[in-house]
């Protein structure tokens, strides 16, 4: 991709924290949720981080509102682009919409209504292709050819990897004695985000992946330190079937302690969970941690758990209870 | 019922002010949300006392807790005592759990599963009976003459009303300048408690009671100054099923400034709106008011609307979309 947003470096703790000036004007500071019942049923001390109360119902606000923000006059005058069918593009149209500029979406032409019309209400130009990644890429290289928007990839790029990691950052501001830290990996923005500043903020903080099995491409390469592709990832996390960008591979294999994978069983029964007993709505994306701490209790026993908890965005009319 | 809790005289502000001290360690002071994607919808300002967060999933945890904290030594070593299918027999299982009360409920023999699981896990003994309100008040005046247990009725009860007051309490000492405060409206415990709370708060508050057209047995009864039986009540609005009693007729008779009613439809719009954009889960009855706000969007245009959220406790596999 030519007009690739030119962003190589890792980004540190100073990022996230320039970051978090940036955009804390603009994103809503979440809160923190526990719940009695849930610590009682796993035995471990869990604080959810709701970024599923975020604008665009997910943390993905962050990232787009800090790549937004630092465009140059230029930059600006042009636009924005991606090609996304989930939560990154309402999140980096809003965020655009926020300051002005033109944003421009890819989408598979069967994405779902419900994600056509958020990301049309935010005013972004839609433009639709066949459902293939070669057409989405080809369909955004001739857009961006033609307009000269600035590409904003939904994780690899280090301006997002900071925006995503100001989650975990005002997490730790206000519960600064966790022992351990958890989000889920899809792409590995958020997880990327997330170790680099709980690690910064204290480096005795055990950082955990959580990711389907169905979908471990993340736990494969981590494993196997080679960067491998995601195969057939068929979830019901449908955010987290994207595969790692070679900077989150970085940072992933550099900060995060372990990946721990679960079935879509304990996916399904640990977004219930949530529902039932805390009463607020979470995407299967964000049940992914809670999963974790079902299928490995004796990690979390006793210990003070943060959770990410990703996003809000599910389809009504298609729930998996 | 020869046991009936006594209880004749209307609460005032004072008795609100020493259920809020009385009850305060036991219960959650649950938060107050906004949406401005909601408010942008309906041309309102909305602020969400959230009992649905409340322990229990439901407000029923404030008056059962300022009755149960009441109770004289003797009436404790004997027990409470109510007959109930919904929130009320989980509220006051686990109130009297928590004071080392024992607790004896009343359900018809067809009650969900959820309810009655949830009954049981707060300890309370459960009486089975036919599912008439004949064999109910048999079973309950057997129960209370064999146990010598004190009956605490959902709502025709000061301490209760009282104790259900607490919620626009907490609302208006953190929203002070709100013009109208709305609560939804079955047996009325609900609705009388905030009117009291907000009239003596600031009486140029203008308090309304939503309610189901297919359950509008307030809206008659406050027409019509007589006190009118629901029905055959049949909205998706399970809490509001109840009819008046005398205590609670008078108190909105005396402090409610309108009954409004809405449609099924309009109900679940706005459980739908709720759940989508706040990204919460609310049972059918605490969407009711939102649901007078959409049909009577006039009435609220640039007010600032105080919404008491009653509960949360909705079954996942039974939803109206």
């Amino acid at each position: 991709m030519e007009n690739k947003y030119p962003m190589s470096s890792v980004p540190n703790y100073k990022d996230v924290l320039s970051a978090h000036e940036r955009i804390k004007k603009q994103i809503l500071k979440t809160p923190v949720l526990s719940s009695s019942s849930i610590n009682k049923i796993t035995g471990a001390s869990l604080f959810f981080k709701c970024e599923n109360f975020q604008k665009v119902g997910a943390f993905k606000f962050r990232g787009a509102s800090n790549a937004v923000l630092q465009l140059s006059n230029e930059q600006k005058i042009k636009g924005v682009a991606t090609h996304s069918s989930g939560n990154h593009a309402a999140a980096l149209a809003l965020a655009a919409k926020k300051s002005g500029v033109k944003a421009y979406v890819v989408m598979p032409e069967n994405a779902p209504e419900i994600k056509k019309k958020a990301v049309k209400s935010y005013g972004a130009e839609i433009t639709f292709c066949k459902p293939t990644l070669e057409a989405r890429e080809n369909t955004l290289q001739e857009l961006i050819k033609q307009t000269g928007a600035v590409f904003i990839h939904p994780y690899d790029n280090a301006q997002i990897v900071s925006g995503q990691a100001t989650a975990a950052f005002e997490l730790l501001q206000e519960y600064k004695d966790l022992d351990i830290v958890m989000a889920p990996v899809g792409g590995g923005g958020l997880i990327s985000g997330t170790a680099i500043a709980a690690k910064a903020f204290n480096s005795k903080i055990k950082v955990f992946a959580a990711e389907p099995e169905m979908a471990d491409d993340a736990y494969r390469s981590f494993k196997s330190g080679i960067l491998l592709p995601s195969v057939n990832p068929n979830t019901i996390a449908d955010g987290l079937r994207t595969s790692l960008s070679e900077l989150t591979f970085k940072i992933i294999s550099d900060k995060v302690d372990n990946i721990l994978t679960v079935s879509e069983e304990s996916i399904i029964n640990a977004m219930r969970l949530i529902w039932e007993r805390m009463k607020i709505i979470i995407e299967a994306s964000s049940a992914v941690p809670l999963a974790a701490v079902l299928e490995h209790p004796l990690i979390f026993k006793d210990k003070k758990t943060g959770i990410i908890l990703s996003g809000g965005n599910v389809d009504l009319e298609n729930l998996p209870f």
